[in-house]
């Protein structure tokens, strides 16, 4: 229990690598320090933090730095850790524009307080919400054409095991899925084609990986043994969970190929082990593939089973029931110590895993998997084309279109700038092969990192955003909680650019960054959008049927369409507003004070909220959204007999 | 009802100017149409936007565009409108550093989760919360010698009447009061010394502004004419209400003279209206001060009413009850309709209100003021020194300590630059004082503003951030709901100069700058803070009495304390959470799948949560912020049998 006693004792202010060697590295000698010592490989050069300082844009040049009223050239989505939110930011500045609520409640926008967000998220017997914490990782967009399509984003929840959909004409969640007998789902990954149909060249499938093996179904038992996981495929229209494949090991990310015929997760856990020791005891784990194709054609033979209360069909996909490479479902391709990333190059050949516990990126060719599947290759293992030693904890790798893969080290605080042929052509025998292009220091500790457009066939190279967990000295300090860093890099020349820090509350994991022309976004709903809405002011009123009463209401800056409205103690309410209001940005917001009432509608939107009136009293109900010079005077009295 | 017909008519994406004229000017004609067309006054040159364009900074010396790791120079405390929160920013960056959670959830930190958020926030019979909306919109510090002294900062929440103080030390959250009989508490202001001892240089009380009239105690009764605001004193260490103040009119915001003796409100609804047609009917409202040392020795007498259950003394304010100026509680000074705001000069001298619905600030002499409590002036209204044109729309003023005001012109979208004592002249007759010394376009709609250490004694001119409610084209668009626009303007020169836009989720109003030596922010908890701190992790363990049981544990990365532990169904449970990790910034979260409990420990910090465990099942908690390469790994096992 107090194996880290070490680190309880070393005092804060700690220099930038003292401090890795404690956060970071404590608890990890078992599996970390025999590589710490290694020298970097033959083809590992330069070295370490060379080019951070030497290379740096002139403040004038800084692209991060734009001037007042110059747009944005990109936009990132941003998951929200737990928070549950999706982030939206301009890039390269590196603002927040937007935070999009999905699992949790938002208070500003009255998410989880009105009736149409309540059904999006999903309330118990007796109208509460069934949850209101969840944490968010893994944000990923629509493609077609193995470009971003503009449609939706997906976004995980990996406490309470959920899939939210973003639409991204509005920039709202319109749909959340619970995914059965999963815990703790981490990856997402939509596809790109159908496997079996060209025409199909758009996303319909959404793949989601489950982390934590647990009894199936969950009965509680304590025999870790008998523990499973599931690897999930949710329809990107319906939001309905398709089919399930039973796994051996567990799921973390997921990839998928530009052909839509393969999806992988890289495990972790093959030990399936219930301690991190035993976690990380085997040297190497995997990167599980799926063919997508046979599962489904499995699934239509009825080759499936259900588990629990759930119809969700689930084919077994465990090793000993995939011994046949030309039937099988799954195949497990090895690769070293607790990788923690799996990502697609952007010229659709190759699924790259980052070791994590070992100093390694491993390059596995999607040609040769499929060959694996038509028994034209001899084991999984024969996909490798390359293995190479990068640095200290790499964890995950974004492209730039030119052939190299930037892959961030957790350990050593740096990303890597790496080339992918010439890693082939070192892995291949070439010693000569120069595959390190360059190295930067970033800080401190960084996750998830991505390029601009990189998870596309239109990866264009020009910027990288890095995921920093801790960012200790880069900003003023607010007490326990810091903030993480979102570094912002120029990666358009052969020299890495740090151009900007960027404070974000935390935690954001993972993200997408993509052209600013890829999306259309609409600024004002159309009243048709609602069934409720009420399009005229003159049919505002009070209805009642017994103790149920609607209430109508319309908004209009300054004043709400009804100046005052009369209850009965105890009555059950529905107030439905409509804004009116057509001028974009111009949103209204509406509080009842003490019955917890609080949301907005923005330009033509409408919403509603129940409530029992069980106070009586005056009850000032005031427009809480700037709307006006007189916004402070727009109010409707609302008195409760 | 629909009386602003040619407003929804207006279809999106207008020019500036038009933008200005739908959205704000709507519904407004009766009381703006007329100073629309004025011509500026002698003194108001030079002309509107005449330096906006003019004066920019090159990009290389734009103060706003930090170096990767520069730190910023100033903090600001940022109200978060209806997010319930308060937030802090770095300066002049604007970069948003943390966001303190007070009124409503914050599901990243588990506030309104753990036993010890909740018991700040305040609940229901049945343990759940109380409330979970709020709107956030004036932060003030405490003071010392007329400086902020680092020790607390409150928040008001306008929807609930509540005020929350903050640990300026932590960062946090630590008490929240809800002010009797009060609806609509929105301005608030501590004071700056006490009126009667003088060894007393520092904050003591906290004012608070109730906005909305309702029947005392609230009883529901339709008739207006019986509706009265409050004016509340709070004391700033026991958080309890010590008195209240009864009056005609409404308060809206609230600021403080720095020898302690006066506190004011402005009024916008001195007619006591209902509608908005009714609270702009008249041509004057009025700026009302209160008389700290006489209320209290009012209080000391027994002088004082009490309403309902509340306990809090309620002296008598109102104007009839008033009229003796040397026993006078209060003094209502008139200014031109509907002002929204008013605020202190740091010299010490003055109050100025603007106006709002009338284009004019006016400028009150605290000597003055109290010459007429002590009899020797003949009228409230002979404090006046100064009320002169500025613009449309004026609401806020901020200072720079060289003698000029800056005010916003929500209409105009401007902030204009006066010198309060060229005001003063002018006012005086010497109609060849130029009082307007600069104008500038801020985009779009501005509300408060404030400039670094503006209401200190040490204000120093340097930058002024502008809270505009519209951004409308200024950022990547995202849907419906726009962010709001904070601007940052470079003060420290004759000519104002715009430095950047800053994109923040609605809705910020008020927000201070400060000096960021002024703050010693602690990193790091200490053990002994918690009563319910898990010392060491030999103490872990699960204690059982009965269907209570209690669960210990400790966290150290990259383990918790247990590696499992099982609970019975039905089992009522508290977990108690010590984050043994000393390293700053190494903060662990605790997250129960299904159960809805997630919650952050941060180093040396001690949290708890209750819940009752009623589903079976194996669950695995896990940590949710990131810590350590071994994060992903870094679980326990719920077993509940």
């Amino acid at each position: 229990m107090n194996e880290d006693k070490k680190n309880s004792a070393e005092a804060p202010g700690l220099a930038r690598r003292r401090f890795i060697n404690t956060a970071a590295l404590t608890g990890l000698t078992l599996g970390v320090a025999a590589c710490s010592d290694k020298k970097s490989g033959d083809g590992a050069a330069p070295a370490a933090g060379a080019s951070a300082a030497a290379a740096q844009h002139s403040a004038a040049a800084n692209p991060s730095h734009l001037k007042p009223g110059e747009l944005d050239s990109y936009y990132g989505l941003w998951s929200g850790g737990h928070t549950g939110d999706v982030r939206v930011l301009g890039l390269p500045s590196g603002r927040e524009i937007l935070r999009i609520p999905c699992f949790n409640p938002d208070a500003l926008v009255g998410w989880g307080i009105t009736n149409e967000s309540k059904k999006v998220m999903g309330t118990k017997a007796d109208g509460s919400l069934r949850y209101t914490v969840a944490d968010t990782h893994h944000v990923h967009a629509s493609y077609k054409d193995g470009n971003y399509d503009g449609r939706y984003a997906w976004v995980n929840d990996k406490i309470n095991s959920r899939i939210a959909r973003i639409r991204l004409d509005y920039f709202i969640c319109d749909k959340i899925t619970e995914l059965p007998n999963v815990q703790g789902f981490h990856g997402i990954f939509p596809d790109k084609a159908d496997p079996v149909d060209p025409k199909i060249n758009y996303t319909t499938r959404v793949f989601c990986g489950g982390e934590f093996a647990i009894p199936l179904p969950n009965t509680g038992t304590e025999d870790g043994s008998k523990y499973r996981s599931l690897f999930s495929c949710v329809d990107a229209e319906t939001m309905d969970v398709r089919w399930q494949v039973l796994i051996d090991g567990n799921c973390d990310l997921v990839a998928t190929s530009y052909d839509g015929k393969l999806a992988a997760t890289n495990q972790y856990n093959t030990e399936m082990g219930a301690k991190y020791e035993d976690m990380m005891s085997a040297e190497r784990d995997a990167c599980l593939f799926f063919n997508v194709a046979r599962i489904e054609a499995a699934v239509k033979a009825g080759k499936f089973k259900t588990y629990g209360d759930s119809k969700v069909p689930v084919v077994d996909g465990t090793r000993d029931a995939n011994k046949d490479p030309k039937t099988a479902l799954t195949a497990y391709v090895s690769v070293p110590k607790n990788p923690h990333g799996v990502n697609a190059s952007p010229d659709a050949k190759y699924f790259i895993c980052a070791g994590k516990l070992s100093p390694t990126a491993t390059v596995i060719e999607l040609a040769k998997v499929l060959d694996y599947f038509e028994g034209k290759l001899e084991a999984p293992d024969k996909a490798i084309v390359a293995e190479v030693e990068l640095g200290l904890g790499p964890l995950h790798t974004a492209f730039d279109g030119r052939g190299n893969a930037y892959t961030t080290l957790f350990l050593d605080s740096q990303v890597v700038k790496w080339n992918v042929d010439a890693a082939i052509k070192f892995h291949g025998g070439d010693k000569s092969a120069k595959y390190v292009v360059d190295r930067i220091d970033v800080q401190y500790q960084p996750g998830h990192l991505n390029a601009s457009q990189s998870e596309t066939r239109a990866a264009d190279g020009k910027y990288l955003a890095v995921g920093c967990k801790f960012s200790k000295d880069r900003f003023l300090p607010v007490g326990p909680l810091h903030p993480e860093n979102e570094q912002m890099i120029d990666i358009s020349g052969d020299k890495m650019v740090l151009m900007a820090d960027h404070p974000v509350r935390g935690e954001p994991h993972d993200f997408i960054i993509f052209k600013r022309d890829l999306l259309k976004p609409k600024q004002v709903y159309t009243l048709d959008e609602f069934p409720l809405a009420v399009k005229d002011p003159k049919d505002s009123g009070v209805e009642r049927n017994g103790k149920k009463v609607t209430v109508r209401l319309t908004s209009l800056a300054p004043a709400f369409s009804m100046r005052e409205f009369k209850l009965k103690r105890g009555d059950e309410v529905t107030l439905i507003l409509t804004n009116l209001d057509k001028v974009e940005d111009l949103t209204h917001g509406f509080a009842i004070p003490k019955y917890n009432v609080n949301f907005i509608v923005n330009p033509q939107e409408t919403a509603s909220v129940s409530f029992v009136a069980d106070k009586p009293g005056v009850f000032w109900c005031y427009c809480t959204h700037f709307c006006h010079a007189l916004h402070l005077e727009m109010r409707t009295r609302m008195i409760v007999e």
